[in-house]
């Protein structure tokens, strides 16, 4: 939702250039906030607005700003000050701005960035997304584990503007090297004991991730451990960055979102909805909806096969829709279940044993109860109630094979390596559509 | 996955009753790893091989162990051992474990907790579930303004054992109203400034959850600020507690898998897949499947209103089933990418003409690419080729309706207030089968 309340006071002092009433604007509220009543700008009124404020604000409320408007602001406004801009951004979020805009105008505007920040910008640009390295940031407090804690105190409090946090600093030597971890909340509690050595005071045993690790990997392990940080090392254990809770918390929801769009026969979006061009997402559903489409046009064939049964016993096509689309939702709630329960890690393919025994014996009882409703259904328009039994008895075996199959086929993709979130619910129904034909055409066949 | 490396060994520790190599064994590690390491031990051996650590030690490494676990150790091992670690556990975990253990015996216990703890455990208690209240820790630092960095450092450094997060200290009044907040970083920047009050320091302006609020809420502004915690007020402002990012990221996986169980049709689980008896798992699944059913077996009565065009042209109800699951595909799709979308906050109903405009583009373009592979197979399989254009025209109808329907009825549920998570993948379907059945015939009987 956007919020206009400001927005008049804002243009007006944008028109009579109300350096001061701009300042006091950028200032009073928390960033995030600030950046909230300026959405309503354009980008080139925003960044006039963040002109108005000294560099740390003024980075501190860009980076809240939305994406769309800071590529605009950085592909348009004058390259000096924004190379100041870049330059103080935090080291993780600016690739990912940089790698979103255009790649000719970055380039120019890299040669302005001062060598510290541009190198480290082009090597963290170089990790894979979806990876720790894209992850992380290089804005690390580490020290040596000779200093005392009076000295760590001093030296983070001197460099603090610096870092992305200060709650956890890692003890490294000459190399890199990652020794040990000491948390401001241990300075903090040994403020009595100021000579005291961090190497006493450090924990040895640490958790880390590799920066060619899967963010996955990296979110599991925060939310696991409940880590502020989880620190970022290269294959000879060199700390090279750290990912903070709050990129884990955008991980989490990034693959959420990813999850889903899976579940429904989507191919992922990288952007918004609304953001994404129609011809684009005309192609992340394309692909799906013709390899669905493709594997249903069996069902055609399968019908064919079956055309005496139905040109004899026309009624059983009334049926029909309702027998597979009933196969198709049972089936979708196990494969729904075991792609929650394996992305969580409750289950792993080895369990499927008991897997199977609960989906046959939950399959045989929701198909009962379906069987219930359908016979009582059928007996009002099938020519005989003998000739009805051919519903309750074809459902009850759908939902049972449909249950199984949609709880194997996921644990059988991750058994494999596959992701099992591809066992998408359409697909799922997909498969069930075709069980479902075979199964009722030949339970008529048998029955009447 | 289970690491049973250390089993042996603990196990032998336990039966020579080692108490130093148990302790060992306690300390040497992250609590979180030592924790994966006892997950083969019973409840019984796991609560021996605290009992040789230190109360801090003990309590860290039980708030890792696996929720079952826990319970059980809290339901069968000795009162009085277990009431020390209730008032040394974190203020928000130990209430939510009380709940899920069997009262009577959590009674009993609760009685010999001191009287400090117990309070605030029947305090939080009153919180339903889902609300900030049920979610936040009291165990809060708090301060006056009038301290300077130095006390405020010297007394957060005494008493931080007692807090979940010592990194964001709330300035308070007496009767514990919030003015501010002033952070760890705050302090250790001014640590040169000893002398500085925290009232000359504190941020006033504050993002605040209010007790009653939704936890799906307090997940958005701890996810949008990118804060570490989040103070939790009471209707007239007072502090009553905090929430932590960790907890965040729960509420988040939470938020998630009830989302992926809703998009499947299933009832939302309380426990993990394995933990869920069968019977409870049926009947989370039977009333939505029972539900959709229902729903379907009005295409039973279409088909039959429709039973003379299927006498006539048998070849017809050969493509009914792969024209229905076309229709139920794309209508999820489209169902997929609004949930998803207005979950994230990326659109709200507002935007309704943007997506009617979108889908309709969109589905036109996918139900023509379908139409066209469709016309193909029908040539092969319909009299004449003439004939065959009902499959065509068909699709890209039944294809561009669903696609309206998906999109548009997520945002009607949340317009009326609804959770537009309940238009489930199956439920789109569903509908999309009617409409599929009704378009097919009429298009059937139009051209024939």
């Amino acid at each position: 939702m956007m919020n206009t309340l400001y927005l008049p006071e804002l243009r007006e002092m944008l028109a009579l250039d109300d350096k001061a009433g701009l300042q006091e604007f950028c200032t009073a509220l928390h960033a995030g906030r600030t950046a909230e009543f300026m959405e309503g700008l354009t980008p080139q009124e925003a960044w006039k607005v963040l002109l108005a404020a000294d560099r740390p604000t003024r980075e501190e409320i860009f980076n809240y700003l939305a994406e769309e408007m800071q590529i605009e602001i950085l592909e348009q406004e004058d390259p000096v000050e924004l190379s100041h801009l870049i330059a103080d951004l935090p080291a993780d979020d600016r690739v990912d701005l940089i790698k979103k805009a255009d790649p000719a105008v970055m380039e120019e505007l890299l040669k302005l960035v001062p060598t510290k920040e541009r190198r480290d910008i082009l090597r963290l640009r170089a990790y894979p997304e979806g990876t720790a390295g894209a992850l992380m940031t290089t804005e690390v407090a580490c020290l040596s584990e000779t200093l005392t804690v009076r000295a760590a105190l001093e030296e983070i409090g001197r460099e603090a503007q610096e870092f992305e946090t200060i709650y956890y600093i890692y003890i490294v030597d000459d190399e890199m090297h990652l020794h040990g971890l000491v948390s401001a909340r241990h300075l903090v509690t040994n403020l009595g004991k100021p000579n005291m050595l961090l190497s006493d005071l450090m924990v040895r045993d640490l958790v880390t991730v590799v920066a060619t690790d899967d963010q996955e990997t990296v979110a599991e392990k925060v939310a696991d451990y409940n880590f502020l940080a989880i620190p970022v090392v290269d294959s000879e254990q060199r700390l090279v960055g750290i990912i903070t809770h709050d990129d884990v918390i955008d991980v989490l929801q990034e693959e959420a979102t990813r999850d889903a769009h899976l579940a429904g026969a989507v191919e992922p979006l990288k952007e918004s909805y609304l953001a994404t061009p129609w011809l684009q997402l005309t192609r992340h559903r394309v692909g799906w909806l013709a390899l669905l489409f493709g594997g249903a046009l069996v069902t055609a064939f399968a019908m064919r096969s079956y055309n005496e049964n139905v040109q004899q016993y026309v009624w059983i096509a009334w049926f029909l829709p309702l027998v597979i689309s009933t196969g198709g939702n049972s089936g979708s709630q196990s494969a729904t279940l075991m792609i929650r329960a394996l992305t969580t890690k409750e289950i792993t393919p080895g369990d499927w044993r008991r897997v199977v025994f609960r989906e046959l014996v939950i399959g045989f009882l929701l198909g009962g109860c379906l069987a219930v409703i359908g016979y009582g259904v059928g007996c009002l328009m099938a020519p005989t109630i003998s000739d009805a039994l051919v519903l309750p008895l074809t459902i009850v075996l759908v939902v049972t094979c449909s249950t199984i199959v949609g709880s194997l086929l996921p644990l059988l993709f991750e058994h494999l390596g596959f992701d099992p979130a591809l066992m998408s619910t359409p697909f799922i129904a997909g498969i069930s559509d075709i069980v479902g034909i075979v199964l009722y055409m030949n339970v008529a066949r048998w029955l009447l």
